[in-house]
């Protein structure tokens, strides 16, 4: 008769193992993850499991506990100390009596209210590079006079099975007085990260230390994100975000790169302010999840390759111009005392590699987390910023481009344009008939044309139109019939609608009449159709390289994505044609790829493979992204085909010609870099 | 016919090659190091090899020319630009075209006036753990949009068959320019030592760079002393000393660790004053031999437990009583930055592995300059500071144990005594009829019965009596029949000579009459006593363990050993009996044995495994120590016959009865730790 079979979940692996092997050493045979901080002494409840049951039990009445061993001493013992809740075992104290299926709990749903729209309650299954080892040490011996240090080395090795183990040079100071401090019990955490050397250990602690934290960030142009999560348990102890303090030395990335160039200190003023914002949310997210910063030991960060650069102090000049080289690609390895942050003295840092020169460790980390490399679908990955980051792919095939889309699409270059805060429009509707406006402020609950309105608003008042709002209302402008698909507001509308008026040579919708009005001219149109002609010729690039008409599935990423409604992306024609059910919002991918990196050291692997073989595209090499960039000016786009838009919308009946308000081509050239 | 036999001297490495393999190739697939830094474009010329005439030309009449090919393109060109001297080849340019006898010149022969009194012109043969690499990277390319970091490894490992290569953190900030200054031509330093990690960039220059240097320093409890050298050539650029400033902490190591234990900044303190001291002869060394700080690429040290764990920042206190623990006892690897010292910010740093908690790195120094356990003969070699650290062994086994000697060797708890300094008695005669001394001063060239002595001594003046003074004093007074086998100063030769006077119960022997008059008392007869006693004991222990009644030959290394003569070590019994052809000075053997390290990599990997195994004796746990310690009193010594000290020296013919001038036995508790 052939030994149990075992299979693990979520991983799937299985394997058979001798009737009486303990689950945990099944486990680890079998490379599956099971955290154990005690090594199997019952002490920390980290490898618990529970059996999934039914399963192989085909022949004859046979119930999952029959093929576990019964309950034990050492598990009695922490569940009288603890909690041990109703059908988990201990891995280290369970073996295997028979076939058997076995769940091990991650514990880690990303939670929605975290990451913003997350599109699934997706499961990250942890192997973090940062692992919580307990031993005891031999004392020191006359007769074989080992340092306490190598004794330590020695007592990790034979009880952790490490085949080799260095030790931080800054973890000696203190490790004689915290060797005696526990009795020569200790907690080492040791960063096992193969790609950056081997196994070292990085801070011990007197006794059983059952805690171990990290910090995933984003670092974007505009805002930086940070959670806070449990190396052990892979729980969310807090997150946190904050403006990024460089926008006062230019608020879109090639501003900073200009503010580089200009000023001798420049690189190192904005190296020193990011550093700063990102250690005030260190002591934030420390401060809201109850943890001493202390006990972080390992940090992932991602941020666009202009971000990447001034946080980890290199200067970013070349990334402005031709050929846009990166001064590194590849994932960085450092400790995070490099960059100055103020956690464990001997933490470490890692952040996802850059794509390319435009395409950075933020879109590594959206890829990291949406997976177009694990689709069978082809699937559309876009993260708008200044630049828009496009990647497109499947399993069998990822190529990805950067396309510079301005900052319109932030809510710059607009006459009255903002950054989404209280009191900017962000949702329009225009009525087709009257072609009055409704829209809905942040900050107010009320649209504009509800009861109340005007008292809720008169507090924050209505101050501007941001990104969703300006999407929204020219893609209202166009269904509408106010502008037509070249573009050009239709002036005859003047004398159907006060809300047409004239201006200079070319009309604007008056969206806020009175006192502040807020209109939208035909320069914000020119702006917008500017930037969605930029991201939607990247993406037709992609799609003409993948040889398809037609994507099955996008994912928004960012804030973008998060707030703009997809129907009017696509009215826009900002992305192509596809399922409106296929399309949604990513939410902070780049943050969650970073989170996923932080708590398993796989999908580091995963990242830094997938972001070698991409293909890259850089848009202004190719021949026909001019083209691509001149047709997608119209709205929604001059030669492309909308079908599935039908159902979403209804388009306006006309034929418009282009009134030959063509664009000057200087300003093409300005946004174009060739 | 077989391919063509090549032998490459030093080394005795040998293999056969195709005709037409080049010299370099054939080198490298042996693993015999042939420096180059350009990586065989005939600009650097490190890999210059000689050809030895007339090996292997036993068939018939051919020259050695005729088995390497002729003077190529490429050597013409260096030796135009530069200089080869005659009979020089470059081996990545002259291929083999017969049997060959191949010199590496190793450039390095430890010269007798840096390293005093150096037992052999010894040679090293290098392979450090830096290496220059030349290379031309690729220019970024849009269409593989690989950071300048990734495509410089990349290039590198083309050219210089790395399989795997890391870039450290601190270098990417630059990157960019460096490659930019030297168009996309650089040098690059590789800090390649396995027991670190993969290797890893540490340093990039523009263009071609020809140098490299390293420091090889040793940290004695009184002197610090450091070699420059340069790691390419071996060549000794500078070489300085300087007085351990932490002496105002304490002259001993037991009182330092005393101010620690006292002081709450005590080991802050003198770490910042050693490490001061370490960066202050950088200073000096980089101005005497014109070398630029940033050009200091690896650093090594050694130093006696104390030494080392203070310079590396580590409390020493546990080292200050049983069990003397050690925080590490394992060769150390580290960034120079960790210790704060001023060379290049991404040099390494590298402490020879502790043997036990009184036996240090300095002691692994001098046993890998030394080579016990190279040795077919029983070799002893002893380092006598405050304790003597000593090993005895061959091939076979090596033992090693510390005895604590205290400071009186050095000059401390003696009435005269001083240290080595202008000024100081470090020579002394006795006339066995008058009883009448002579000495020599430091400082003066005349001893003190020759003409012109006082005139030369006006400006230094006599000052007191160092240690080697001491010994020969006090084995010339024995020699003389001033003091009995045990020690007593004979009163009744008072009647004979002016120069025993009494002094309270005993007597003293007036070494320098008239003005600031010089002694020898008795205590001072019994403070050599101890410290002797305590040494031969150590000795006599580890000959024990050996099961050997002699020692074959005998090193003495430090400052000690370079200034004594070994007669009257053998005299005094400090030593065992030994052929006095067979006993020598082992110079600074602790800081030779760092360079050695510093130079070759290997050296580490050969001490780090002979520490390993090399078996300790702790004195303080030996049963017999006290009993080899109280024999040990008498001079020579109680119970050991010295046959061979006869031949060197005429020894008085008495039978001197001990006076009961025991020892209190408080007295020897106090230095005999149990």
């Amino acid at each position: 008769m052939s030994d149990p079979l075992v299979l693990f979940m979520p991983s799937g692996k299985r394997g058979r193992f001798p009737v009486g092997t303990l689950v945990l050493d099944a486990a680890r045979q079998l490379g599956v993850h099971v955290e154990s901080v005690c090594g199997g002494r019952g002490m920390c409840g980290r490898c618990q499991i529970e059996v999934q049951e039914g399963h192989f039990a085909k022949h004859g009445v046979t119930s999952a506990e029959d093929h576990l061993s019964a309950f034990g001493a050492k598990e009695q013992r922490y569940a009288e100390k603890r909690e041990l809740m109703p059908g988990r075992r201990l891995s280290c104290s369970a073996s295997i009596q028979g076939d058997l299926v076995i769940d091990v709990p991650q514990d880690l749903v990303i939670n929605a209210q975290v990451v913003r729209k997350s599109a699934s309650g997706r499961t990250i299954e942890r192997n973090p590079a940062i692992h919580m080892c307990y031993v005891e040490v031999d004392e020191p011996d006359m007769h074989r006079p080992l340092g306490d240090a190598d004794r330590l080395i020695g007592a990790l090795c034979r009880d952790w099975k490490f085949e080799r183990l260095e030790i931080e040079f800054g973890v000696l100071a203190g490790l004689q007085s915290t060797l005696r401090k526990g009795n020569w019990a200790v907690t080492a955490a040791i960063h096992d990260e193969p790609r950056s050397g081997p196994p070292r250990i990085i801070a011990v602690w007197p006794g059983f230390k059952n805690e171990a934290y990290g910090i995933a960030c984003d670092i974007g142009s505009t805002t930086i994100a940070m959670h806070l999560v449990s190396l052990l348990s892979g729980r969310i102890a807090a997150s946190a975000g904050a403006s990024n303090p460089q926008i006062r030395f230019g608020e879109d990335l090639m501003s900073r790169v200009s503010y580089v160039m200009m000023n001798p200190d420049g690189r190192a003023d904005m190296t020193a302010a990011v550093r700063a914002a990102v250690n005030d949310l260190v002591a934030r997210v420390c401060v809201d999840g109850g943890v001493n910063r202390d006990d972080i030991l390992d940090t992932v960060f991602v941020g666009n390759p202009v971000m990447h650069h001034l946080f980890l102090g290199v200067d970013p000049t070349e990334l402005g111009g031709a050929p846009f080289a990166l001064a590194v690609s590849s994932a960085v390895h450092a400790r995070a005392a490099d960059v100055g942050l103020a956690v464990n003295a001997n933490a470490r840092l890692y952040t996802l590699p850059c794509i390319a020169g435009h395409v950075g460790a933020d879109a590594a980390g959206a890829m990291l987390a949406e997976g177009p490399h694990r689709q069978d679908v082809m699937m559309l990955l876009v993260d708008v910023g200044t630049n828009a980051e496009i990647v497109l792919g499947n399993r069998a095939r990822v190529v990805a481009c950067s396309s510079p889309t301005g900052p319109a699409f932030e809510g710059a270059e607009i006459s009255g344009g903002q950054r989404a805060a209280p009191g900017a429009i962000e949702r329009v509707r225009i009525d087709p008939a009257t072609l009055e406006p409704r829209y809905r402020v942040i900050g107010v609950e009320q649209w504009s044309d509800a009861p109340g309105f005007a008292e809720a608003a008169g507090s924050v008042g209505v101050t501007g139109i941001c990104g969703s709002g300006i999407i929204e209302v020219i893609a209202e402008m166009f269904l509408a019939g106010i502008i037509s698909e070249d573009g050009v507001i239709n002036g005859k509308l003047s004398e159907k609608s006060a809300r047409i008026v004239p201006h200079g040579r070319t009309f604007s919708y008056v969206l806020k009449a009175g006192e502040s009005p807020i209109s939208i001219t035909q320069n914000d149109v020119r702006a917008i159709q500017l930037a969605k002609a930029a991201l939607y010729a990247g993406v037709k690039l992609l799609m003409q390289k993948q040889g398809v008409a037609a994507v099955d599935k996008i994912r928004l990423a960012g804030a973008f994505g998060s707030f703009i409604d997809p129907k009017y992306a696509m009215v826009l024609g900002l992305i192509p044609d596809c399922d409106l059910d296929q399309v949604g919002a990513a939410g902070n991918s780049a943050g969650e790829g970073a989170l996923m990196a932080l708590l398993n050291r796989d999908y580091r692997r995963e990242i830094e493979t997938k972001v070698r073989e991409i293909e890259k595209v850089e848009t202004a090499l190719e021949p026909d992204f001019q083209a691509f960039f001149v047709n997608a000016m119209a709205l929604p786009n001059k030669v492309d085909p909308f079908p599935r838009l039908a159902s979403a919308v209804t388009l306006p009946d006309r034929a418009g010609p282009s009134d030959g308000d063509a664009l000057p081509s200087g300003r093409r050239g300005r946004r174009i870099r060739t």
